[in-house]
């Protein structure tokens, strides 16, 4: 299985590509802004393709040809301009879904906030809100496509040391998650076909991923 | 006809408000974020309702209740920051969609900007695509919604005295309009049935507001 990892370069991103290229299943395309971004995924034996989420749906839709999957974790981050936050997290995310159709691939794994529903807007700090607004609307348009999606939702991303234990429901209480873990998240989600349609948060927890995902 | 005004402050929103208040067939209920604000509208005999668009959907829709149609012409404008314009200009924009569909009012008119295609997104300077962005998405919940809808993309704002002339179609060369002519044609949208689940771009031009309307 092909995959197109939308937003490599981030660290869940490299953690991701590097993941992809250890299985034998699957492989990496990794979608870069910048040319001098690619020695890192090259070394690792995956594909680059160098298309900026401000470009067009065709530029994208371009750069997913003949994959099987695509998995977003682009991101301006929380703490970025608000004009990245709608170009990025909104609209960089709709026009991947409207990639997806274009190039005809029908699965498609988000990763987005953890809480992205309505009350959580209302609940954010007014600076977080946006971010929030943003996912949730880019979450909202994948739930109405006609793909085969699935939605992840992790915790408090942190730089630690990935534990592979993790604790995965629709509706938990919110706690950290090492983003190395949520890469691993995302490779067992790839491989699990009972997670299309479906979408979940996760958290540190005390089960392996693969079981955690299982579950769901 | 009692109809809400959201946005009922801004230089749109006060023409119109003016407008309603003049027609025999029209009353006013202007939505307003300060109660400081209130005076203007009851000089003119107008109902009012304080509610902030970030407050949630059951706030507005408190203030939608028992009215025939609601007017969305709130907005940040262009030039506020990025993070008014996806919590007004999109989110505001949203909830108030959904506050129609809770308190039961079907006829919802949508004061969009110009252009809010796709192509108009990624052709805008880097600084106003973030609000054109906003009005996309916001343009497009409100298609989706099962309202008796009407878009109006108005071009570019101006402050001069109305002359209720205009153009209006689907698809026309950008040019000036007063804002006092653009109320013009809100009320001239509300009288005219014809228009529900249509859109227009309006500027400058040389039919009267009802003749130009009429022929959408």
């Amino acid at each position: 299985m092909k995959v197109l990892v939308v937003g490599a370069n981030g660290q869940i991103g490299k953690h991701l590509v590097s993941f992809i290229q250890e299985n034998e299943s699957l492989e990496a395309r990794a979608m870069i802004r910048k040319e001098e971004q690619a020695s890192y995924f090259e070394s690792l034996g995956a594909e680059t393709a160098v298309v900026d989420l401000e470009e067009d749906v065709d530029a994208i839709a371009k750069a997913a040809e003949g994959v099987d999957a695509i998995v977003f974790t682009a991101g301006s981050g929380p703490h970025t301009g608000k004009d990245k936050t709608i170009m990025i997290d909104l609209d960089g995310a709709v026009k991947t879904i409207e990639a997806a159709k274009t190039a005809g691939v029908k699965r498609f794994i988000m990763i987005s906030s953890f809480d992205t529903r309505r009350q959580a807007i209302q609940e954010a700090p007014a600076s977080f809100a946006p971010y929030v607004a943003a996912k949730h609307y880019a979450d909202e348009w994948l739930r109405a496509a006609d793909l085969d999606y699935t939605i992840i939702h992790p915790g408090l991303l942190t730089n630690n040391k990935g534990t592979g234990q993790i604790k995965a429901a629709a509706d938990i209480k919110i706690g950290e998650i090492p983003r190395e873990d949520v890469a691993k998240v995302i490779v067992a989600t790839l491989e699990n076909e009972e997670t299309v349609g479906k979408e979940f948060q996760i958290v540190h927890g005390d089960k392996p991923v693969e079981e955690a995902i299982h579950s769901i």
